[in-house]
């Protein structure tokens, strides 16, 4: 199957359930859940989701054993980045080409918005359907797969990390701890989490968790590169902040060549750590080229 | 046995729990872990902890049964008064007589320890042991139940309601669907989930659930009594500050005295509402009478 047509299938499935997971709310509840709605639909990619139901396929189960979480994995990413944008961190006014979630809706709803969605993530992994399908002990362990990389060993330790470390020369294994637990820890949890709900063995459960470290750490690295390469207008934010923030990337601490060379050469790793799979992996093998080559 | 007694060896024993589930860390998380920790170990009462216990005793089960899930409810309150803290919501500057966090760690990192309790707390609630004592069906069902009283139906939104009603006039009917949201729905999930977990029946479940209901509202009502009659020696934090933000209280809705036969009548109510359960929920109906009579 071609990559594009199976992103965007993914992607509408993905978002026909987060509408139904959190959905339209009239009552007291509107502007919350308007706030909520508002970052959640804002023209996110979907990666996580579908790198979730492409990793549940590649073992041969299907997207219906990983929804849920699927969906947890975006609600948690879309949290971080509402957090990430306000005053007090990063202070972004633009996010996907549109307002940031507090230039529209005031920090205090968007603190409460990234809140909520934080706390529904949980809520719709509490689905009985996911437990009845996973089994206890599968679903007991994505729920710690999915709240240690988002936790304070995971990617909220990343962003306490990265603000503190903002303006600072660092050493590059610092900035991978950084980065490892900021950009990667929940890119291989919904890679891992996937592996596990589509009932893969625990090897299999092992090389897709390794692919899903190879992919996380790409995934920083072309950020890094996009973010002097790319365009204000391709990518909806603005470029050239990183530098400006002082913020030690890839391209920064190894020169744009080498960060180049890098992102290739774990490319490959990635592919390499799913080789023993058969043709049902090509998805994940055509993602970690598609996460090379992607120019947003 | 006596209340005094038995709320002093429970929080002994939450407390060092808690310490065992989030501990002293070095390395690179240590700020994040200490900034967590600042708030957690700060003097806080374990009230919920100590209900979801009383609770699962008041149906025949154990600490042990409930004691992940005891410690999430903490971890998820600690995180909610860090938040409501913030300059962007309350802007308080003092919490149990300390310097709140942000005024510690600043405002980006007391964000984040904000974020990391309420994740850690579902890490916690991924114990193996837990979903061993208590089967996949009553942990789903409990995840659910802290998952909804926490989230954007529950705590988040009346968090929400609160910041958007300061300063107005608001309905009476409003002002109880904000309390009802934003303290009551954690304690009363404390409770539920406490009975689900100590193996209760669907009815002592649902009785139990009652006396929440009624504890979580006396718990508010005695909140903005001694917001105006407490003092902030005994109380650790400024009083008189609802009626300077033109808060929408009991008193000032109803007038003191009404407020106090509210608190009376809905005392009786909880302890009414488990009037079927034998001498093992003693400890409730003294919790109850307890909340009602507090100083601080």
């Amino acid at each position: 199957m071609d990559l594009k047509e199976y992103l965007n299938e993914k992607r509408i499935i993905v978002d026909e359930a987060l509408n139904r997971f959190l959905p339209v709310t009239i009552g007291p509840a509107h502007e919350l859940y308007n706030a909520m709605r508002y970052s959640l639909f804002a023209g996110g990619k979907r990666i996580r989701p579908i790198l979730c139901i492409a990793s549940a396929e590649a073992v041969g189960g299907t997207s219906d054993d990983v929804m849920p979480v699927a969906c947890a994995f975006e609600m948690i990413h879309t949290y971080s980045l509402i957090h990430d944008d306000l005053p007090a961190m990063d202070d972004d006014e633009l996010r996907r080409g549109k307002p940031t979630n507090h230039m529209v809706y005031g920090e205090a709803i968007a603190i409460l918005a990234g809140d909520g969605l934080l706390t529904e993530a949980f809520r719709v992994m509490a689905s009985p359907e996911l437990i009845t399908r996973a089994g206890a002990k599968r679903f007991r362990r994505v729920l710690e797969v999915v709240a240690s990389a988002a936790g304070a060993g995971g990617m909220v330790l990343g962003q306490a990390l990265d603000i503190r470390a903002e303006g600072k020369k660092i050493e590059t294994s610092h900035m991978k701890i950084i980065h490892e637990h900021k950009t990667g820890a929940l890119l291989r949890a919904s890679v891992a989490a996937g592996a596990i709900l589509g009932r893969g063995t625990d090897e299999q459960i092992d090389q897709i968790d390794k692919y899903g470290k190879y992919i996380g750490l790409a995934f920083q690295i072309s950020d890094d590169i996009l973010d002097i390469e790319g365009s204000t207008e391709e990518l909806g934010k603005q470029t050239g902040v990183d530098a400006e923030r002082g913020k030690n990337t890839y391209p920064s601490n190894y020169g744009m060549e080498n960060a180049k060379t890098m992102l290739k050469e774990i490319t490959a790793n990635a592919v390499e750590a799913i080789s023993g799979f058969d043709t049902k992996a090509d998805i994940l093998r055509q993602i970690a080229f598609y996460i090379m080559e992607r120019k947003k």
